[in-house]
């Protein structure tokens, strides 16, 4: 979907809430001339917000743009966030408001689907248990398991959970997609507590939204197989997080591996840590080499539609919370 | 390629030369009433492969055979081997008997094809030190490799390196095979360095041979670029494992998996445990649940074929120490 939005006036500003150190700022040489750029950090974004036309949310970890936008002032028309998810920015003001928002969709679909396709392999070759049997120098054989033929159940069905989708049926699993509403080659939700009871590996790429905070509890995981493996790259809040170590320490499911977590990052003294057969990383299962650079080249050309009066693609619809298909 | 073999007289006698406890014995309950089966250990083997019209060789860890078979006496008229490679029974005797050699291809190929998978994506994702970052409970984002647009190179142009390099496409790596022979889809041993040269991946797949003993060197470690990684699902002897932990050592290579070994087990105290950017497991990559039972079936199989007096498959060349393409 996109939607059509008016040009910038001559003088246009675009804020950049700008990343922590050592996180590097965009590079937006390209709208040299074109724009003036302004930076902010969380603490000086409440100051700035009314100058902006234009706002790049570079550091798609903070929430601060939720918790600016409704003090007073005037808001920028355009709000740009270099990530998929846009659950970071979104507060009844801005969707109420007529500001666009538009999201990196995208730039993260292939090295999203490469990494659940590394976790599941590794999962099912038994490798984090190989390497600590390398740390003690025990030559230890074990049989592991052959995915091909194994069933998947994709939890989202926006690009990254297609790519994800795709991956795997092309490493031979069967792979089922499931999305808010039932289309072709996309089953609905009314599907998914039966397709989660008889999946080997069940992979969440949904979107935070109201409807989906939450939805990987107890009752979900005591849904699935004791040998069926959970990994989620969409958002933490998606998955109760207590309930999953519960499911793991009870062994209701053999293993999981978490890459997103309620709080980032996560907390020294996390149980999640530890939690039997889990796998932790990072936030980063998008994030391949020159991922920035992709960022902030999405955003200049997008700059470019808004600039010449053309509809911007990648627009975000706020009450849904992402970008509708297809 | 198949030869035509003689059927068996009754009274068939098949002996088995078994692995070591606690590994199982083969199911043969498909060949009750139809051959006399006799076991064997290493010790007990010479004294009873005069008895011997068919053996199978159920312990492929074992040289026993190669040790014993020139001794005096009657020799089996067929030897089946539960492996993919023969050069732990092949002896100059041997090749120049009348035996037929047959092995288990088939049953190796997908599970090996997913486990190579499973490595390259792991060293991409650099999942070994994000495991190390979890024992350590600390929080470190990286970025990492994408694997779709790289380039790999299969050495083996087998059943087992045509599985991986179609795995290996399938993820979107640009794949290159190199066998003995130049044929469609299948690059010479001339291609090989240069195909090396500009490999993100090299993975070793090669029957171990007199041609092939120790064909990566030092020399073949320093045309791969920097940035390779090389992966062995060989055999041990395939690779100059001191010059291997040298390359890793001086960086010529960034990293490297070895799932086989010149010597097995590894001992306690080699530095391939410890070479820096090596991951080690114990020859196991394509051992999935199920698979002795496959071997064993396998075996039933072919014994089938030998009883009807039909040809049988995979034979071995003796000479080239393998079963020829395609």
């Amino acid at each position: 979907m996109s939607e059509s939005t008016p040009g910038p006036p001559p003088g246009t500003t675009v804020l950049v809430l700008d990343a922590e150190p050592p996180a590097p700022p965009p590079r937006l040489g390209g709208l040299t001339g074109r724009a003036r750029i302004l930076h902010a950090d969380e603490a000086s974004l409440a100051g700035r917000l009314p100058l902006a036309d234009v706002l790049l949310v570079w550091d798609f970890t903070s929430d601060a743009v939720r918790r600016v936008w409704p003090g007073g002032g005037p808001r920028p028309r355009w709000v740009h966030t270099a990530s998929a998810g846009v659950d970071h920015l979104m507060c009844p003001e801005l969707a109420a408001s007529d500001t666009v928002v538009t999201n990196a969709r995208g730039v993260f679909d292939q090295p999203i689907a490469e990494y659940v396709a590394a976790l599941v392999l590794a999962l099912a070759k038994d490798l984090p248990r190989t390497l600590e049997l390398q740390r003690e120098r025990s030559w230890r054989h074990r049989e592991t398991r052959r995915i091909a033929g194994t069933r998947a159940c994709v939890v989202g069905s926006g690009p990254i959970g297609r790519a994800v989708a795709r991956t795997l049926k092309a490493l031979g699993i069967t792979t089922a997609l499931v999305g808010r509403a039932q289309r072709p080659g996309v089953h609905g939700g009314d599907d998914l507590d039966r397709l989660l009871a008889r999946a080997d590996w069940v992979v969440c790429a949904a979107p935070l939204t109201d409807a989906t905070r939450g939805m990987f509890d107890a009752r979900r995981f005591g849904v699935m197989q004791p040998s069926a493996h959970f990994i989620n790259i969409g958002r933490g809040a998606l998955v109760v997080e207590d309930d999953l170590v519960a499911a793991l320490s009870k062994r209701w499911i053999a293993g999981a591996a978490l890459d997103v977590f309620a709080r980032e990052p996560l907390a020294a003294d996390s149980p999640l840590w530890t939690a039997p057969g889990l796998l932790v990383s990072p936030h980063m299962s998008g994030d391949t080499v020159g991922w920035r650079d992709e960022l902030g080249a999405q955003f200049v050309e997008l700059y470019g539609e808004w600039e010449a009066g053309r509809p911007l693609r990648n627009v975000v619809d706020k009450e849904r919370g992402y970008v509708p298909g297809p």
